[in-house]
């Protein structure tokens, strides 16, 4: 059995090199690569992608699993051993489901439609993109189908990214949310909104980046093993654990841009970070589920990052960085500023509160138009009464509205929204129960003193593959989960 | 036929990505990666490289060429078909004949040889390199036998970064320039050397960066496909044709260092950038040789970028840019000493003058070592002797004499120098070769529009696999050679 584990994680290794090295060369096309490198960068791309696909999808890999199976179900179910064969047996079923035929027509509609997409929103021109996401609705039905046996059509492409929720499973926990948020919207947006100006002066571009970038080192990123660019989107990306780096832009008249995006991919870096570096080179290593990925960076970027207590701390050392622009701007004033709730129109633009609204309309569309409940042609009115009724204001054009994300136009329909919500809920409950378990972590991060305990909880909820709402945080150990 | 050309290209086309992918990933080591990424990132590159060479030797490939041969054959010799075929041919055969199980022994053993290098050299201490660079004499050794029928054991290591050169041709080139170049160093260092002290300031790191870069680019280097980063050593590194880059490092104290190591780098991207694009993704896209490579880098430093024309146009500038540092110095004294001739113990600080000696004395005590008329232990005291003979000055201690090229220390004995020299040599040809053709470029040098006749000489000698020994340049199309 140790020889066949052997292999097993030979093969996973080269695997997850194969995609680290990918990694690395999407990370050089974002950052720093010259305009004449596009052409073959595609190519090189593709190429290690294909490679990485063709050994995961190796029929020996599933020998190997046939046979790992019996011996890795007398383990306990968190072991390393059972969690690697059940992690591993599940991409590779998903991997070999999934003609390598469909993969090419759906990549090649797929990156047609975002190109579309790209002439379509400037125009405003919803119109044009109609046909592209008619068949990327077929194509999401496709994929559905290649994992017969759901209730809903949305299960299996919720599962790829939320694995373990369903659209049934979704929509409860969203109903109870929604219940719970709308009157505190309603009552907040009844009151005028906090004042912001003092965010929106002149904030050179270096003094910038260098402090959100000592705030995301206090809060535990380590430069170390990552590093800090500037993209026109920002991101996370790992090529091990080593070595998970984080990107951010910069707009020299809005101070909370930068800065808190900076925090926010810094969540995203450290859950990486933190993976036990034993697990390298298997699924293991790889983050739970959308949702707990994007809990971590919502944790650091909200929860701490615009917390009272984290600038008691910092917002002294702000002041005397921007002594011009904040010298007299109060703690109270700077607090509300950050956060500052109001109705808008663009979800990644969209305040902590009515972000989730945001979501869960985009998740109800996906939802009627896999039903085939809603045509394409008409989104974008159902957008705008969506907006309507939730939010209290409207798209004008399909610009700020239904062409506003990317997802659908650079993907399928269906999975793509949910996680950023349910990471929400998740960053709560997990600092809820952080807060339970060590009742001084609030005095901490106003002492910036406030990685401890959090990273912790991000390494519980990584690793063993068990969908996260299975989880709980600083309750036990992390390899007990 | 047509068939088996298409197929012969797609198999080139991948193992040239996976070169290509392995080599951002290098770039990215050197340039940016945190010290954590570094030991996924040495299994990374080897996946690649290993799976590369898997695809060069696969024997498919060899009944390609066996079948492709014939028609090839009919074909002139410097078209593209019979090009890619004979030049394919030769890269297939030397990748065959080295057993997979003496590359890993060989790799394992000059990484080890590297480390040991990296400590002995500061501490001065030769006798701990000693049972390394043993067997690395044998595994040398073990190389060229692969390749029997030589006439002598180095030929086959020059053969690998000299195409078509063997110890004695190099031996005869490297005796007439040595006839000729010893009394011009005598000459000069006859007389005292020139003072360049102006060069030796404060020169702010960003203003020598963009200086060196801005006569990079009016050489010709695109920076739409290319651009300038710091490492630790200048290189320059290729992902295709639309992806050139550069490095350099910057001395706070010494203006030269970076200037020239800039235009010298710039002067290899060129080279590179040069290649045809419908070469990409074939051996035909690569340097004609070690040698031909050089010619372009030191063309670019030395002929040009240390010639008086250029510093007439640039050298107002260069005042303007630093004028508290070279306000007070004139066009003369500048000149005089970027162009200082001195004697001195380290190769890659040496001048154009003195540096060829540097690289006969490396040449000679490879082929005595490999010969076995000069015994590992006794090479310092050699090393010694020869440059008391031919520079007029010993080294004190090894570390500035026998341990300060990384070259023995980081892969095989034979063949490593003799590139340097000769393409000093042919940097000269060409550029004589370039101005009898097209009288006007000295003058146009002057005028700072130098990018014209010379970047196509470099065109001329990439490309078709011919040694360069058999080409001119300027005198005839690229297409004939």
């Amino acid at each position: 059995m140790q020889d066949k584990l052997d292999e097993l994680n030979a093969r996973l290794g080269e695997i997850y090199d194969l995609q680290g090295a990918a990694a690395v060369l999407t990370w050089d096309q974002l950052t720093y690569m010259p305009p004449g490198g596009a052409v073959a960068r595609g190519r090189q791309v593709a190429l290690l992608s294909r490679l990485a696909h063709e050994k995961l999808t190796d029929p020996q890999i599933g020998r190997l699993l046939d046979a790992l199976r019996p011996y890795a179900a007398q383990m306990p179910y968190d072991s390393q051993v059972a969690s690697l064969v059940r992690v591993t047996q599940r991409i590779y079923d998903k991997a070999v489901k999934v003609p390598a035929e469909y993969v090419a027509r759906m990549t090649e509609h797929t990156t047609a439609t975002y190109e579309v997409w790209e002439g379509a929103r400037p125009a405003n021109d919803f119109a044009r993109v109609i046909p592209y996401l008619e068949k990327t609705l077929d194509l999401s039905r496709e994929m559905a189908n290649f994992f017969p046996g759901y209730q809903h059509i949305a299960d299996p492409l919720i599962d790829t990214s939320d694995e373990g929720m369903t659209a049934a499973t979704v929509a409860a926990v969203f109903a109870e949310l929604r219940a719970q948020l709308v009157p505190i919207v309603r009552a907040t947006t009844a009151q005028p909104p906090a004042d912001d100006a003092c965010l929106h002066q002149d904030y050179p571009e270096e003094a910038q980046l260098a402090f959100g970038l000592d705030i995301a080192r206090r809060f535990g990123y380590d430069m170390e093993r990552g590093r800090l660019d500037k993209t026109a989107h920002p991101f996370t990306i790992g090529f091990s654990t080593g070595d998970v780096r984080i990107t951010t832009r910069v707009k020299l008249h809005d101070l909370s841009d930068s800065l808190f995006s900076t925090l926010h991919e810094a969540g995203h870096a450290m859950y990486e970070q933190g993976v036990d570096p034993t697990l390298e080179g298997t699924p293991l290593a790889e983050g739970t589920s959308a949702g707990v990925h994007e809990s971590q960076s919502r944790l650091w970027e909200n929860i701490v990052g615009r917390s009272r207590g984290l600038w008691e701390f910092y917002y002294p050392r702000l002041q005397a960085t921007f002594p011009q622009q904040l010298g007299g701007v109060s703690l109270d004033a700077f607090y509300r500023a950050i956060n500052k709730v109001q109705p808008s129109l663009i979800r990644t633009d969209a305040d902590e509160v009515t972000y989730n609204l945001h979501v869960m309309v985009r998740f109800d569309l996906e939802l009627a138009l896999l039903e085939g409940t809603l045509a394409v042609r008409d989104l974008p009115e159902a957008w705008r009464e969506r907006y309507a009724a939730d939010l209290g204001i409207a798209p004008p054009d399909d610009r700020d509205g239904v062409l506003q994300d990317v997802h659908w136009y650079g993907g399928l329909i269906g999975g793509a929204f949910q996680g950023y919500t349910l990471g929400n809920i998740m960053s709560a409950q997990f600092y809820d129960a952080a807060v339970r378990a060590h009742s001084s972590i609030p005095a901490e991060i106003a002492q910036a003193n406030s990685a401890r305990c959090m990273t912790g909880c991000a390494r519980t909820s990584i690793g063993t593959g068990a969908s996260s709402q299975q989880r709980s945080c600083c309750s036990a150990s992390p390899a007990a989960g």
